[in-house]
């Protein structure tokens, strides 16, 4: 296996963001994609990320190579990595190490100890959302953050016409909406209003993949997971599920 | 109760200054302004703060209104507001909740418990100062941050010509000294020489109060309190009594 | 002893990259140059600092005068200037005093009380480099900085044609080369390969001598110290000699 990228922001942007949510993870690499799918030890999210084979320069995979590693390593690897850098990964003969080679002026070699992980193929759910907004990413990220003041945890509810950002504190709480309008999308099923909360902790370190896309993809039900997406056509895509947090009644 | 700004600066700047220095305050409206007085819990620094009516582009206050509030969750709410946004501030019906709008491509709409406050009023008192100083603000912080280098404590001694600032170690010490100049002006009563020491620690919050003005004016006495004050014609004036350290002789 | 300094950058960076190693010097001035040689407290690493009376705009030493500081009071003082004042060093008649003088738009006077120091004169050891690079400082931080990442202790292996840096953790491990080029000159003697090993902590304090100066000088043996030197022609010499890190056998 060996795989040359010359855009390293997209690699190192994604493993910064992972990185806030999960720590040793398995890339699978196959023939069309390198894909991480992993679970927070808290089991509140699973992150899914593709950077698909259209992104490198040389992509040289036989069948399918799974490998796993600590992405706090990784991650610190690649932030050695100089915007005109290309980046080469590159598994050794034993396939115990990976080998990272980051060639600008120099060349930088790193090999990187693969570690065991139990249970090492995490399975995306298949789940069917009533809800989808498309929306600025920028825009959802100062909803999240005027949130982060008033309580640990938002809501959401959507309507035909409008998704509402919400927060309830003992004393405070605020709110902000969004009308459709031709940069913001929304579909909402048969079922009418929608409304689901989730923690604000976990939203603050999803919204960092911004960074990747100007456009988020929303998707969630009535206490129901959220799915939010970051995608760069041809290049990659990065997307939560994060668990509601539903309210005792 | 209805105000609305379109200079968010002046507001959001000032409650920052303030938030160092008092936690809960009562805000008082009255026909041509917005006024807060309150202690520091220490009983060191009293601060004054009016932003003037014609600070806003809506002013609708009947009588006098007075609420209590965290300092810190306005400031927080007020951090979020863009260069570009409107800020209202309104009281609901039940006048237990301020509610405060950020307009800018959304609108962001927070509702602030109010607090009880037993003694809500403070009143400023009526002192006579022999030392009068205007200088450059920016001058004046640099004198500061040079003296606390040396000491928790920074001494002022004006005469007829010059204000002198200085600061007395274990081991080291500081001075600097302001002529009367255009940009300095400084007026002392017949005492001949003041001299008075303040708290350093204090001094460095006061002086953010630059943000809002290149010029500070300093009323002083002999071993007495300074006042130093930050103003925009039509707009606001910050002040804060600042009581002296007097050394045991 | 009266000195002036036009050109504060040489003396406040220099002081502030000692500062990282060594806290209390004694500071020789004699007739063509200020110096200070110390020993770190754990006697790992020995820094020789020379600013050379070219690079004063007044230098007026009488013989050889030598006092002893606090480097902490001196780096703070000397991080008040800004770049175009002129920074004046004296000693009170007293001579228990360095008064400092920040020449700007004001004048700002500290006087900092000089130390006792047992042992005061420190003798730089005689020492005979196999090895001796001359490279870009950027890249030579580039390297420590990527080995960093794996381990705290960093290898360098020279030989004819090339300077290897390398670092070796217990599951990763990372290397970079440097062949000769017209920036990187590499001489070598008879011995052939010349392997030593030393500490990263106290590699990423030294380097910051590249604020210095472009170019980096390092000389090194096998299991032997390692020289590196920051020079500015007519101004300023920095070198610091780090101890080698030998492992047993």
């Amino acid at each position: 296996m060996k795989v040359v990228l010359t855009e390293p922001r997209f690699l190192k942007d994604s493993i910064n963001i992972l990185s806030e949510l999960v720590s040793d993870v398995s890339i699978k690499f196959d023939s069309d994609k390198l894909e991480i799918v992993a679970m927070d030890p808290a089991n509140v999210a699973m992150v899914v990320f593709r950077l698909l084979s259209s992104s490198f320069v040389e992509y040289n995979v036989e069948g399918v190579e799974t490998i796993s590693i600590s992405l706090a390593s990784l991650k610190q690897v690649l932030g050695r990595a100089r915007p005109s850098d290309s980046i080469t990964l590159e598994l050794d003969n034993d396939k115990n190490r990976l080998n990272v080679k980051l060639r600008g002026e120099s060349v930088r070699d790193f090999n990187l100890g693969l570690i065991d992980i139990q249970d090492n193929e995490q399975k995306v759910p298949e789940l069917e959302f009533p809800v989808k907004v498309t929306m600025n990413s920028v825009s959802f990220n100062e909803a999240v953050e005027d949130m982060d003041i008033i309580s640990d945890s938002i809501g959401f509810i959507a309507d035909q016409n409008k998704l509402q950002v919400f927060a309830s504190g003992t004393t405070s709480d605020a709110r902000v909406e969004f009308g459709k309008t031709d940069e913001t999308l929304i579909t909402v099923g048969e079922e009418g209003e929608i409304k689901s909360k989730y923690s604000t902790e976990y939203l603050k370190k999803i919204i960092k993949g911004s960074k990747l896309s100007d456009v988020v993809n929303l998707q969630f039900g009535e206490d129901y997971p959220l799915q939010i997406e970051y995608k760069v056509t041809d290049r990659l895509q990065l997307f939560t599920i994060l668990a509601p947090r539903v309210e005792n009644k």
